[in-house]
């Protein structure tokens, strides 16, 4: 990298300038963050909001926006009339449209993923697909969660969504020490916060190869 | 077969008595049948009533009954409360419990099985577990349904489900020539028939061993 | 237990008599144990030999037979003249033949089953097929395995292998304290060993059901 | 596509001119192609002959070179002395590591992979993992293949390969007509040809995007 003049500025000036230049070159990705989970206290939930604090403080190029899966309907395409969905569906489809990819969060129910998440993964995949040609990335609180993002990538393959491969990020939360606010689902702990950080990171730079913008 | 003194009387008297001695001799088992669709012409919905027909017509010691799963709540653990569940749920594992045996009727959605199946089989998951030590077979009308049929599998092994093997049942109604009624769902087909009934004497057969009842 | 005249007699005797009784209730199951590791001082091999011997120890009724597979050139159906196969095929699928169920060892090598355990599982399987309607339990000593179990357990689908649900069996011999003795795998440790005892257990009754023995 | 002076010279010429800028423009990748059959007259063999061709004469920037497996040796980690692989091995490495996507060939045995095929990925993926950041692509020729590529995708994902989703390329060769010469295994039917160039097509596009050079 060339500086010209640097020596006549101050160190802090420069390494602003440096990271806006880098902001500048690295165009801003955003990412779908779904909760696989209704529980109010869910740690799951509370790998996104990690997700969302970390990016805004730490992570350039990437917006983290939660998109709300409570509230569809199960799906049942006799609810389809004339090719549209019911309202929440719409909503739902329009935000992952506008993202660039998707961040999974899921604990592993019965060696697969919940059904809240497949209900969204499925009304996503009516026609046209929403999902197609994202980058993604899973992370998983609770219970293991290796065989449910199996499933999950195996689902991936055929809504077209390109899941990174390292890191895999799982957790087992209820195994001690405690790495969450039991009462309202906070991450707490800071090494976890680092795996998650690295996670996004490399789904970035998955999503940006995805994009042609490398 | 020893049978004294048959040739006094009729045959259909002796194969009466037969059949009265054979079904004498198996006991009876129920089979909890369960619809991954919500579709009022469902096909796989179709295939259950298929099953429960041909049961009563023509396979003796198997009584199938449709489980209804459409009110179950999407599963969230807050709604249980002190290790109660709410009424349907608690009504949908009742029923769960009385029977020997499930069959699962499931269209692939996406490879994999539907959110309103892993709905159900998620609370009937929830302790104690009623899915325990049962037979199991699945179906499928629509989609291929290999891969949601292997999902389902594995799935069946944390709920401690014993899967029949053979023969495997997966149909593409909407592959040409017609195999439903496409206005109710109704099984037309009669290959497809016996392909059930072979399929639900093989489960009739391995749950009575897995009930020490051979 | 009412054993008549008991007073008369010690206890042992009494305890040899009705162990004796027990034996004669149960009938004997032959269980095929294949290793999918080559390795001298494989650890999976090493649980082969913990089951060997606590079968002759503590299990009344179940007799552990290894079964080598590393002479199984690589499966290769042009090997196959008349529907006969190589002398060492024969072999093995000789003494699979032979059993009531089977026991794998496998490691995971990248998510599944090591090459050795399919090339042996593929032979077994051209027809006919010796695998078909057998028992069948998997552990594993290194690298987690439960995605190689997975695996193995949709193999076994096709194979017409019933594998038990419970317990599953895991290790992960890396991580510390050493549960192996690192220069010869045999298992030191006695809760695995436990572990393993349980499981045996677990899949003898299971194969007593699957012979309608019970 | 702007051709000045077009009208000066011939057609032959001016387009002999117009792919030399776009072979210049798409920068060439490797393909290491791999069949997991020993089969002489192996279809999926014949599948990665038809691929060779297809390219030479009809996609510009993609070279496809067969990697033999036959000669790797049963994996046995004891084989490795001081970080060193037997020779076959060691060859076998390096021809992966100079491609920059990989074409497996398999057919699907007992629902899964065969044994020679996951011998090569286990060899190449002992350190330094030779598959890391590569494109893939599968096909099979026989028994639908669809089990044995999850399987293979799942592997993938920790040796770190990248699939294309689609197109998925399953055949089932032996339902008629005859897509292939018996002899040889030779691809005879245009169709799949055609389906072959569209996968091709896929994984060049998306290994283009992997290597940045979008």
């Amino acid at each position: 990298m060339d500086v010209v003049g640097s020596n006549k500025r101050s160190r802090d000036e420069e390494s602003v300038e440096a990271e806006e230049r880098v902001a500048a070159e690295k165009p801003l990705i955003k990412v779908a963050a779904i909760c696989g989970s209704l529980r109010k206290a869910s740690y799951n939930r509370g790998l996104i909001r990690a997700a969302i604090e970390l990016t805004k403080e730490e992570i350039k190029g990437v917006h983290v926006e939660y998109v709300e899966v409570s509230a569809l309907p199960m799906l049942n395409t006799d609810l389809e009339v004339d090719g549209t969905y019911p309202p929440e569906v719409e909503e739902f489809r329009r935000k992952v449209l506008e993202a660039d990819s998707c961040l999974f969060a899921s604990p592993d129910y019965n060696y697969s993923i919940t059904p809240l998440l497949k209900n969204a993964l499925d009304w996503g995949s009516r026609p046209p697909n929403v999902w197609a040609g994202k980058g993604a990335a899973a992370v998983s609180a609770v219970g293991g969660g290796r065989r449910a993002q199996f499933h999950l990538r195996q689902i991936g393959v055929y809504l077209d969504l390109h899941f990174i491969n390292k890191p895999e990020f799982y957790l087992n939360a209820h195994r001690p020490p405690g790495k969450f606010n039991t009462s309202n689902g906070d991450l707490l702990d800071l090494e976890t916060r680092e795996n998650l950080k690295e996670m996004i990171l490399s789904l970035q730079a998955f999503t940006l190869r995805l994009l042609g913008k490398v």
